[in-house]
């Protein structure tokens, strides 16, 4: 039997440097010579893609909670169908920038409409493929806003400072819990950062190859 | 206190005639001064309709039934907190063509879903806002797929045979359990069907005015 790539999700505050890293957790994998494909969500397919817009629109209704949660799980629905699961079955390793852990932190945490809710709609989606390994970068979530201000805001990057404060709780809780889930401080120099997501990437593959 | 307005669907499979009827609640209505609301799901915000646009587009990839689920009720979150819970809550009734009993024959039976998954989603969506009274007309579905033959057919309508039987399947288990529902013979010639469904509104008002 083909043995299946690992399934890594990068997740933090909007501005923490996601993308950032990605090269970091490449140059280890490359290092290993392990075949692997870099996506990010919500997206990831033509229709998931359609859904990205119309979640990160600007509309003049007020967007439910509930809406947020539906369109994003859709996405995923498609991205996981589509991209992920095909991928992992033929032995692709697949890094994902922001996944569930998201919709944890922000739809369960910061718009208050449960965690487990949010779970349920995961095992409808994604039951056989949670992330082996999410590296959770933590910062100061003023900090994470200075870090975008120059970039344009989308409608939930517009959000207010208490809401990034829950989705980072939120996040500092599921990484106490979750195993799978290691945080680093993201508030130390790039180099630094780098390394130390480049040290948990190298402890990760030497653990699963 | 302000008395609620009813709110009142209408259901059956695609070409049953649900557009066809609506002027006969109408005229019940009007005849009795009731003021009423006249909308249809999957749209009626800015947002809803955008969703219904990616539901109903021809796609390369193969939508999941659970992105169409998910789209469906994110389309209705917006649906209901912005047009259905102020118009009921102000008084005024509500007539919608589909709404929750639709994702229960269609994503819950013929998709498979499961109607527990669906009624899940429901409560967390409209738990208030459940309809007072649902018209289901019931109809052989090889003459809803002729009565339809002469219109663009969108993604869903062209569907197999099969899978409308299984919606209408749904949709006869539903009707007999739940008593908000009445079923209606749609294979009857159009005065006999809008006399029919006059009456069953005309009933409900005579019990709710």
């Amino acid at each position: 039997m083909q043995k299946k790539g690992q399934f890594i999700t990068l997740e933090g505050v909007d501005g923490v440097g996601k993308s950032t890293v990605v090269p970091s957790i490449e140059q280890v994998l490359q290092a290993q010579e392990i075949s692997y494909f870099i996506t990010r969500e919500p997206g990831g397919t033509p229709l998931a893609e359609g859904i990205r817009k119309l979640l990160l629109s600007d509309w003049k209704e007020p967007v439910t909670a509930e809406a947020e949660l539906f369109l994003i799980f859709a996405a995923r629905a498609q991205h996981v169908a589509e991209v992920i699961k095909p991928r992992i079955e033929a032995g692709t390793w697949v890094i994902c920038e922001r996944f569930t852990d998201a919709s944890f932190a922000y739809q369960g945490g910061a718009r208050e409409l449960s965690l487990g809710f949010v779970e349920k709609l995961a095992n409808a989606v994604h039951a056989e493929y949670w992330p082996d390994l999410t590296i959770y970068l933590d910062i100061d979530v003023e900090i994470a806003l200075q870090r975008r201000s120059h970039r344009v805001q989308d409608r939930i990057e517009k959000e207010t400072i208490d809401f990034f404060e829950v989705a980072r709780e939120t996040y500092l809780k599921l990484a106490e819990t979750q195993p799978r889930i290691t945080k680093i401080d993201a508030s130390v120099p790039l180099p630094d950062l780098n390394r130390a997501v480049g040290k948990v990437v190298e402890r990760f593959v030497a653990q699963h190859t």
